[in-house]
């Protein structure tokens, strides 16, 4: 039996099929259409051209897996609004299992990619495990004994809109101070920047060819690495900015692995010796208990559609 | 059936015979001891005073709960520090069902007062409910599809340990800008008197007769409610800081209902409407979705001993 998983993004749509190993057997990528009809018919045409470019009939499909970048109710399987992509309130199971006869499941990009993790990636074997994607913004997820935990009517595990400064920077949320504004790709690159500027000497100029517009998610690390010294500073900032949220997460949840996903986590060992090292300073309530395993996600873009699939027990 | 619900406290060890309605038919109270073994023979002691006071045979009693101050292994049974008491590494499963052969449950006292108020309490009918318990400390309790969830190796739910300010006031935990430095009685306290100190006109310090030493939790509440401008904003600057903590486990969890319990939620309604005013300003992924309910804790004192028995299922 195979599943198929469908990964919604705000460039395309990716549809794979997946066996019971996690594997992608078959994949084909659609161009995302900015309107809500448009984007049901994409669906469904991937659909149809991946079941035909694998050669597997529908008898042998257990059920359909989306995540989706946006507000979802999984509850009764509606897509409620995608904002980067103009989509709204689309009853997409009843659409589809009306189309298939197939059980369908829906999440949100960050859930799916966590779920795909602890499922078939980094963290396979754990049961509690939590998750940021640190991209343009920071996506959360959670799993609680093995499951998907999305919070009531699907609207929590936001955990990029957890405060880290109260009062802080401005947040696109509507508060001040989230996590997603100190240790996303984007605020990443913010304070580079900022240092660069401060910094006129600093090698991450030379990094980037003197062109400020070319720092990226890697320019501090990079330098760093090489022993710049405002680099350093970019970086030993992060680190704390991310080790003091990921600890909220741990006296929350105290999860058994603790994995990072998106652009950042390229970083590997480099970045998690580094968070391990912040937080093993931190001993609150670790008396006889392990230690929560910090690691990076490994199953990169496929993950979406892994984890899609996996939503299909 | 009944079962035995046993809360021990910092000055006092309650006893309680709990019917299958959270009722409490017989009680009995002992004084803490101040070392393990003393506390294991009270324990016993208490359980069997209460038997024989309630004149109940060991053969109607389903089970023993017990809710503790401090780190528990909830899995294996084992009590393993009360820092305020001095006990330490109790294996009180095995030697209470050695004695009584019944299934003894573990947990610590955030946890069980939020399943107090879960099961019988003002949160009884909600699936998915948190708690802060906003007293000398804050304690934090999690409920997920009605279960009590505490965490990895029962070390997690530890709420008033996320931080709120970080680099703010430091807190005995050895980090800074905890939760619990901004909400519990005792920031209100200092909150109280520095405003006091800042205004020697304020109506507070007749309320306390001049002597700034009899300060408490209800000071500015009570004198906020007569019209006293820096009683005001200090009640102001703690439902804000006491709002952002909330709607952070409202991203997290997005529960159906948020408790409110210790000494401060005596204020009841006056404050749980400056809360939902404060929250209902955010916005963010309520869309199509209902609002967490604020409500406080309706148990009381007795939440300690109810929720030790709900341990047991």
């Amino acid at each position: 039996m195979y599943t198929i998983g469908i990964d919604i993004g705000g460039m395309s749509i990716k549809f794979g099929l997946v066996d019971c190993d996690g594997q992608i057997s078959t994949k084909t990528v659609f161009k995302t259409p900015k309107n809500t009809e448009a984007g049901i018919n994409t669906i469904i045409l991937g659909i149809d051209q991946l079941l035909k470019q694998a050669n597997v009939p529908l008898s042998e499909i257990n059920g359909i897996g989306i995540g989706c970048p946006g507000a979802v109710d999984s509850d009764k399987g509606i897509i409620d609004v995608l904002p980067n992509l103009g989509w709204e309130s689309i009853e997409i199971s009843k659409i589809l299992n009306e189309k298939y006869n197939l059980p369908v499941k829906i999440s949100n990009d960050a859930n799916v990619a966590t779920l795909a993790e602890a499922k078939f990636g980094s963290a396979k074997g754990y049961n509690t495990v939590i998750m940021f994607t640190l991209g343009t913004g920071v996506g959360g997820g959670i799993i609680i004994d093995g499951k998907l935990f999305e919070g009531g009517w699907s609207r929590g595990a936001e955990l990029g809109h957890v405060t880290l400064y109260a009062d802080g920077i401005e947040c696109t949320c509507g508060r001040r101070g989230c996590i997603e504004r100190y240790v996303s790709a984007t605020a990443l690159i913010e304070r580079t920047k900022l240092a660069m500027q401060n910094d006129r000497k600093s090698a991450m100029w030379d990094y980037v060819l003197g062109d400020i517009e070319k720092v990226d998610g890697k320019t501090a690390f990079e330098c760093a690495k090489s022993g710049d010294k405002s680099a350093n500073s970019v970086v030993d900032g992060y680190i704390k900015d991310l080790g003091e949220s990921m600890m909220n997460m741990f006296n929350i949840f105290r999860p058994e692995a603790f994995v990072l996903g998106g652009g950042i986590s390229a970083q590997g060992k480099y970045l998690t010796d580094k968070l391990i090292d912040y937080c093993e300073k931190f001993e609150y309530g670790y008396h006889n208990s392990p230690r929560t395993k910090i690691i990076t996600a490994t199953l990169g873009n496929d993950a979406g559609i892994i984890g899609a699939a996996a939503l299909i027990e």
